[in-house]
């Protein structure tokens, strides 16, 4: 790994819990306005727009859109459908800015601070610029830059998003390390040319995960956590 | 201050001692390559081609092109310039990489570490993301963001790089303080919406220097240095 010069991480899922967290959330939300509702259900649902709703932007049917924006847009339909309203305005920002409070899986703020002594580190990550500041201030993690979907006005797995992070770098795709709990993301980045790190997350998705247990390719590390893949760096 | 959010940052001068910085790196390299030149003159004379640089870029002359690449094309004018020929490669983009090497003015790392434990901070500067990520690892600076001209494809003081930022961080300018040691930076942040801090850099010239010595106008804050920024912010 000499010549690998930066470390570009995922972060939903591969840095930070986004379901427990989100889910302690959507709690807080129904307790304060006498709401009945499955937390995690709600969770799920909200997350299973995630995709399609950047699919709106990549296949170009909507112009760029921040994912705070995104989640805005779901989140309303969301409410809509589980027949929640006259909230105020105040209220669903809050519940809104819940991506901005995700913690960090317990290992992330040592191996993030152990692999920067040595690495550049950066998320690559489809949340936008203000999403990606308030969650390191959060979680105390420390970056070198916030890369990712917005400085790129696309989203990944779309390949400008990890070439726009290697050229604001000035690195060729090959000096940097794309760092991913999930294969597609991984296969996307080693498409562009960059080298992969694969992290288990095992329980992203809750305790019935049954996507990305595993590495679905040779990735050039395979870690438990990043603590472990700090210990491969050797740092 | 109440409303401030985010304390975006001039770098060249406000933040780190360019001209300490590079004076010294060519004394280096004229040593180096048994050169003789006055490492000031050559420093002040390179400096001098960044304003009229950047203009080919702002008045649309020439295409983005980032600050590394202009430094580049001063730096073989005034290698031409001086009769010096017969570098390597290597060495030459040695030189042009001292300016991802200047050192922090002594008392920027404290003032810049209190100034975040209350507020978003940022660069603001027409460095380009990778010099800007260089220069925060050599001085041990810590930002939230790396914001400024790369990501506005415009240099300062076009008002799209002040308003690109806020942007970024999903912010209104009012809510977004420039802090520069340099009059005509404040004011361009101003007349986008932005409040102001003025910081005295009277030795960032060097010895002689006659130009922004003083606030030349009522900014919001004039302090002494970035401590005293944070302490007149009360952090």
């Amino acid at each position: 790994m000499e010549d690998t010069k930066a470390l570009l991480f995922d972060v939903f899922g591969t840095v930070v819990d986004w379901r427990g967290s989100v889910v302690r959330e959507i709690r807080d939300f129904a307790a304060r306005n006498g709401l009945t509702l499955n937390p995690e259900a709600f969770a799920d649902a909200w997350r299973g727009l995630y995709q399609p709703s950047m699919e709106r932007v990549r296949s170009g049917e909507i112009g760029w859109t921040v994912l705070d924006d995104l989640h805005r847009v779901g989140l309303d339909r969301l409410l809509a459908d589980n027949g929640i309203s006259g909230l105020s305005e105040a209220e669903i920002i809050r519940l809104n800015h819940a991506w901005h409070r995700l913690d960090p899986w317990p290992d992330s703020r040592e191996g993030l601070a152990r692999i920067r002594r040595r690495y550049i580190a950066a998320p690559l990550s489809n949340g936008n610029v203000a999403l990606m500041v308030d969650l390191a201030r959060h979680g105390d993690l420390v970056w070198d830059a916030i890369l990712g979907a917005e400085v790129a006005r696309q989203y990944k797995p779309r390949p400008e998003v990890y070439f726009t992070a290697a050229q604001l770098l000035r690195l060729p795709p090959e000096s940097c390390m794309m760092v991913a709990a999930h294969n597609d993301d991984l296969r996307a980045a080693a498409s562009c040319g960059m080298r992969t790190a694969f992290v288990a997350r095992p329980h992203e998705h809750g305790p019935g995960q049954t996507s990305d247990l595993a590495p679905a390719e040779n990735w050039n590390i395979v870690a438990e956590d990043l603590r472990d893949l700090a210990r491969q760096l050797g740092v």
